[in-house]
């Protein structure tokens, strides 16, 4: 699918991170939009917060909503270390120099390992020849610099028909593990070429996000350095007819985009085998069932669980008897991979065998339903747990 | 160290979980004790309950808190399932009719896999037997006939030195994942001959679960079954002088025995190399403190890097940040085995090889520290997360 208009992209290898067998991957990335676009933002929940996301979020305020460039680099958060504050703006300064942008249009993001000092250095002697490496083709380049222990990197397009034209979003994001985004996400850039105001921009990321990026967990933490950019530089010309629908059209592909980019990221958690997507409904309401959700999704029982296929539902009705949310057990239904495993709190007849080869798929559906009126449903998306991931995670840092 | 006075033991295998290579472990225990004791517990609060926990709640009501029988079963948790509640109750009545006791003076505790039917005629087969054997001196017996994936038992013994003349406690309990005991914990049985009354001793259990079970994390998950009984039978002879130190004396005895059987969870947690003790101090309150605790004892992330004797700080900085509770990462300091990492939110200098070859050690002490005159201060214990809990679980059932 084609790439929305007037966007350029580039990356290089500023020696952030360790060259692995020799074999240096890039790590830092710049997308840099032709015109200044309507920008929004969403970034962590964490009391601890990274220079890059303190930072960014200031220049938004400064700039109303304004960006010309995004620069991220992977290998090392900027996070909890002496010189934070000044690498950030430094690197900010350097750019906006170099592209004739006021500093506050430039938005930094970093990812990586936490409390070790990120050398300015390195990025501002990368910065050359990042610049001069710019061009529309390299959206897929970006999108592997900001991998850290990504197997694959992650993309999604979509296009929109308005009332005036066409218009496309492309959306790239990183992220396997410490992800469990609260109202924000790991790093997320999604890119349209549609006119949008930023206020109507940022209402609309804080809706997508909500039923993207935050209904998905791999390990149940969150990252110190979580953000998601949105930007929207009106390069094809295409501004959203006042009517209703323009919105929502935009706002479904967005969607579409940032809800892929999610489940990408489920998928490739760390250690992963399969994917895992829950369905919680009849529950009070949506934030309910997100609870109920969650609860399933962030408990090592369930997940480990997925990992041997096993249809342990005992598992998924106790780990959401922990949500916080008051259900009546007895009210409660719950399927696998589309068979029925309990039924009003007991066990439902099914054959464990072919369930068991049933849940060996690279995705696999836990459906929650409790009996009732509640109206209440969610959408969440997680991984099954192995080996793979204590392995990845014991030895990441030393 | 000796036993309470008056109480008798007995275990046998009924039959109820698979023989492991032919080799069958008891599956069901049996505490009498001689006279009615003064009896109180702390139950789950999972929104899912076994059918025992139910019982064993309304019995204690019944009776007023008195009680003659603990009868508990491993390999079957009687949770969500058609005949649970019936099942509990008939064991119960053919245990107190075999015993001569009211049947609310029979408490039941089972603990196992969920969402399959109990045969009751396995414990009431069982039950003569079991009956016949009591003896003062199979308290251990018990101890390993309520295990599961426990690799070891887990029983802990103190003395009281009242006005009155010596008290003995003695506790056993049993645990190892599906473990994050809140207001109240896994399977416990703490016993004593101090005679104390029922309303006191509902306070004291209160007290001290809140310092030991509730301050133990293995995974995050909290089971169904969770049920810790402190009987007082007052075989010694002994009540608690008016005076209040007699209280105090007793309490701490009760508290050593229920901190060292809730340490000895964390250590046999599942697939565990080593026992975490988390410090932190310079909260606002208590209750802060134990939230960020536990923010970080039931991080994978952190758990992983103990796995790895990685002195990753980032991540125990990054998941104190998601507590939930409001503190400054720039007056945050972290030592790791008594060694500094980080001052001030900020990496502190230590030497990497050293330091990571005290972390292989089999206890590890995390100490988080808040400057400024916060006076909330918690203890909490979790272990290691390492690749045989991952293998324990996924393949627990099927």
């Amino acid at each position: 699918m084609k790439l929305p208009l007037g966007y350029r992209f580039s990356s290089v290898y500023a020696g952030i991170r360790r060259a692995a067998n020799g074999n240096p991957k890039d790590d830092v990335g710049l997308i840099v939009s032709g015109a200044p676009a309507s920008a929004a933002a969403v970034f962590t929940q964490n009391r601890v917060q990274a220079a890059p996301v303190r930072l960014a979020r200031r220049h938004l305020q400064v700039s109303r909503g304004v960006a010309g460039a995004i620069l991220v680099n992977s290998g090392n958060a900027n996070c909890a270390t002496r010189t934070g504050d000044r690498v950030a703006i430094e690197c900010c300064r350097a750019l906006a120099k170099r592209l004739l942008l006021p500093v506050a249009q430039a938005l930094p993001a970093s990812t990586g390992v936490i409390g070790v000092e990120l050398d300015a250095k390195l990025i501002l002697k990368a910065l050359p020849q990042l610049v001069d490496g710019l061009s529309e083709d390299k959206f897929d380049d970006v999108s592997r610099a900001i991998m850290t222990t990504d197997l694959v990197p992650k993309v999604a397009h979509a296009e929109a028909a308005l009332h005036r034209g066409g218009v496309r979003v492309a959306g790239m994001t990183k992220g396997s593990g410490m992800i469990q985004p609260r109202m924000a996400t790991t790093l997320g850039f999604v890119l349209t070429d549609a006119r949008v105001s930023p206020a109507v921009l940022r209402g609309m990321l804080a809706r997508v996000s909500e039923r993207s990026y935050n209904r998905l967990s791999v390990d149940g933490d969150t990252s110190t350095n979580d953000t998601v950019i949105l930007l929207a530089n009106g390069a094809s010309g295409v501004a959203l007819d006042s009517k209703r629908d323009d919105l929502e059209a935009l706002e479904a592909a967005v969607t579409s985009v940032m809800e892929s980019l999610a489940q990408q990221i489920a998928r490739d958690g760390e250690g992963a085998t399969r994917l895992v997507t829950i369905h919680v409904t009849g529950a009070a309401d949506d934030a309910a069932a997100a609870r109920i959700a969650r609860s399933i999704a962030n408990s090592p029982l369930v997940k480990t669980a997925m990992a041997g296929a096993d249809p342990n539902w005992g598992r998924i009705i106790s780990s959401a008897g922990n949500a916080g949310v008051a259900f009546d057990p007895a009210k409660v239904d719950i399927d696998l991979q589309g068979s029925a495993v309990c039924r009003g709190g007991l066990a439902a007849p099914f054959s464990e065998a072919a369930l068991k080869k049933k849940l060996e798929a690279p995705e696999c559906e836990i459906r929650f339903a409790i009996r009732g009126k509640g109206k209440g449903a969610a959408r969440f998306w997680t991984c099954d747990f192995t080996e793979g991931y204590i392995r990845i995670n014991a030895s990441y840092r030393t």
